[in-house]
């Protein structure tokens, strides 16, 4: 409490007991209330206290005033004094079909901060690669900006920031694009649920990998849409899969699939686009991690390989600056802007403005480029103490997948069943180690065949990664004990 | 472009080159490229920057290398030459309902800028009444916080906010929740979206004020769901009419009616709650204004007058601190906190973390409503220039209607017509005024009787609004000089 304005906290205490006595019968309607002079006489305040209670009253329609009378009570439209019912209404709420698919999922908390030393979750970053002292500097700065009036923004977000990300897109990707055609949202995930909102309802069907992103499966899945899972290789999607397929929308990381880490080859990628021409289908690209590749340079973006195809383009500052910061673009073929620019502003009007001016400042300024040098060197580093501990405690027990690209690798135990994977998870906690399987990724319900694991190595220094591996081996150790016994 | 990187961007360019040359089928299927040598000497570069192009060809799968051997163009899977094809689709793109509904609509572009320097625009704020060192301070200290990790946060928002929002409805709006039922939403605007997501459907029916707030009853109608409009007077939505209405949903403005002003009394609010409790429907309250009331304490919210009906309360900071800070919240019903948590993770996983930190901390030392009582006194000055400018200048040719609260009037000149509407706006903006109909919050397409304009002062100093009411009187003298001739 920070305010202690004894005066108004008397009248409302006042208002307050006078309108649960109206309310519970006490007076009834038409009743006088106790003059004012009396009551501030009886409950030792002023006469104003006593006023502004009654003039609080009237004004919310509980007593009538007229000039020299005392107040009295207003008639109600109900019974004053309300019978004895339970304090919450006895029928189930009434939901919407996505309301519905959304309570029936149980709660996934994902968010909720591993309080293990050693957790190797995707999606963490850590606080010590984040450019605290060029970030406050752009913030500064667009703090001491004084606009002429303050309104709401264009829903596709800042002009700024879309015209730097416009240059951005252009040399980082080689992606050509209007700055007309970006869509500023609130991380990719905003940009999944517009997709999948503007794309897909009941009856219509998905293309997604198969294990892939699950987050982007259940937004599409909860539409009502059905998911037809296209299985993945070391080349990404399978994509003599998509023959025959009828869909309406395909969801790909082609430039390193999520989670098993493949780089889909030219030949996928316009078999890809032509079954999507074919299917007149829309192709969402997401681009989620595209700027940690440690021996070549990022591969090219399918947007723009073909004209003739519709893609969606997804891109996330989540893995670049924080995942706190909610941040995201879309690039939007040029015939869906207008329904993804009034998607946008129904679902939230725009994206905050003053994180994207500070975006866009960091961009202008290169610092924002000489930041994911220095954090993709970071993560090479962090990269190769993972891969060494791995190589070094489990040898040829383990196989690792998605190495070349991204924050993370997927680790697989060629000699863990899927059903020791519980076990595994709850000593490797009970010793400070956080493993995150790799099941959740596919749609299939039986999963990989092997025990594997989704590591994430961005917020954890080389030297806790190392030891979190020894860990690691110490539980596996202790496991074959067991089997030898 | 702030890097200038001479190899790189050579590597580019004969990146591009080849891969075009072997996409135009210039080089076949299993060709050799030229030597690396060779094209070095004939490009001018260095052997190492061919390789890097080489490198990044047989990454994407366009051509094949093996050691000591000339790279070969590997096999695509679909002819390499594309026909020339137009360069867009021919069909339109398959859009959901939903889609089909936001496409159909003409752009609303209400946030474009108005460049009218006497703009009574509603929504819009004077940056002279942002708390600008206030808010740098509290900015400042939450980029000085460094958190153990950077990992996605409570979809709900920041617990730190919805503890200092609690208190602060408590004081400010004597409304009881816990802060597990408040849930932070990017301005109030993706709290409707979420309402109407999880609750309406195709052939669900939704209750809405006559007129009442344009967005509302379009993001509303947006999902397929049918609007029934209940006249509103003086006193907010004459609930009389909620007799017989058979409806999911009631969307209500009780405190401050948009946009016509009345203050609901406490026997409509309870004729709407018994309609809601035995609809088994939900009421949204929106509170969008309540911190301004000119003579008397905000009228305490609908939420917590009878335990026994469903509200969602609705809550922003756009009309206090600003509107391109998207930051509202929702105090949901317990038994809804689940699929709206679920909702919101599945829209945009949580709202940004930086500025819901720093309103916290600005709740927290009590600087948040030092400024309310500031801005309150600012936008009564505001109101009372407005009012006697309209007075002096047009007597009783206009009524105003919704004076006692807000950050806007309602103002009708009784012997306009509708039709003579857009020329009065036309002949004002030429002036420099910038005037706002109150005909598009109608869900009747007849609207009301006479012209009447949504007159939004927030944005305006005194001096400014006095001026704009004597050039808008030029305006209509003129047209009376019109009429008589």
């Amino acid at each position: 409490m920070v305010q202690s304005d004894a005066t108004r906290l008397g009248a409302r205490a006042i208002y307050e007991s006078l309108r649960d006595q109206i309310r519970a019968g006490t007076y009834a309607t038409g009743a006088a209330l106790p003059s004012s002079r009396g009551l501030a006489v009886e409950l030792g305040v002023s006469r104003g206290t006593v006023s502004t209670a009654i003039e609080q009253l009237a004004a919310e329609g509980f007593v009538e005033v007229s000039q020299g009378a005392r107040p009295r009570v207003a008639p109600l439209p109900v019974a004053a004094n309300p019978s004895p019912e339970p304090a919450t209404p006895a029928a189930p709420p009434r939901l919407s079909p996505y309301g519905q698919a959304l309570s029936a999922l149980p709660s996934w908390r994902d968010y909720q901060p591993s309080r293990a030393p050693y957790a190797f979750r995707y999606g963490d970053l850590s606080p010590g690669d984040f450019p605290a002292q060029a970030w406050k500097r752009a913030i500064g700065t667009e703090l001491a900006r004084r606009p002429t009036r303050l309104a709401y923004e264009d829903p596709r977000g800042s002009l700024r920031l879309r015209r730097a990300l416009q240059g951005y897109l252009w040399r980082a990707r080689t992606l050509r694009c209007d700055a007309d055609q970006i869509l500023i949202v609130n991380g990719s995930q905003q940009g999944l649920d517009l997709c999948a909102r503007l794309l897909l309802g009941p009856g219509d069907r998905f293309v997604i990998e198969e294990p892939g992103y699950r987050m982007a499966r259940m937004v599409f899945g909860a539409t009502g849409a059905q998911a037809l899972p296209v299985p993945v290789d070391a080349d990404g999607m399978r994509t003599e899969g998509l023959a025959g397929l009828d869909a309406r929308l395909a969801y790909l990381t082609p430039s390193h699939q999520f989670p098993l880490g493949g780089v889909m080859p030219v030949g996928r990628r316009q078999q890809l686009l032509d079954w999507a021409r074919a299917q007149d289908a829309v192709v969402i690209e997401d681009d989620y991690d595209s700027e940690y590749r440690y021996d070549i340079r990022p591969v090219p973006p399918l947007h723009g390989l073909d004209t003739r195809a519709r893609v969606v383009y997804l891109g996330t500052i989540s893995k670049t600056l924080s995942p706190t910061m909610r941040l995201g673009y879309l690039v939007v073929p040029t015939e869906l802007v207008h329904a993804f620019v009034t998607a946008k502003q129904f679902a939230d009007r725009h994206t905050s403005l003053l994180e994207q001016e500070a975006l866009a400042s960091l961009i202008e300024d290169g610092g924002y480029e000489r930041h994911i040098r220095r954090v993709r060197r970071a993560n090479a580093q962090r990269r190769a103490a993972l891969l060494q501990a791995l190589t070094e405690v489990f040898g040829d027990r383990v196989e690792v997948e998605g190495a070349q690209a991204g924050l993370h690798l997927v680790v697989w135990f060629r000699d863990l069943r899927p059903d020791q994977r519980d076990s595994v998870i709850a000593q490797a906690l009970a010793r400070g180690v956080g493993l995150y399987p790799v099941d959740p990724h596919y749609a299939a319900p039986e999963g990989p065949q092997c025990a594997g694991f989704l590591m994430g190595y961005a917020s954890l220094d080389p030297a806790r990664i190392a030891k979190g591996i020894r860990l690691l081996g110490e539980v596996l150790a202790q496991l074959d004990q067991h089997r030898g016994a």
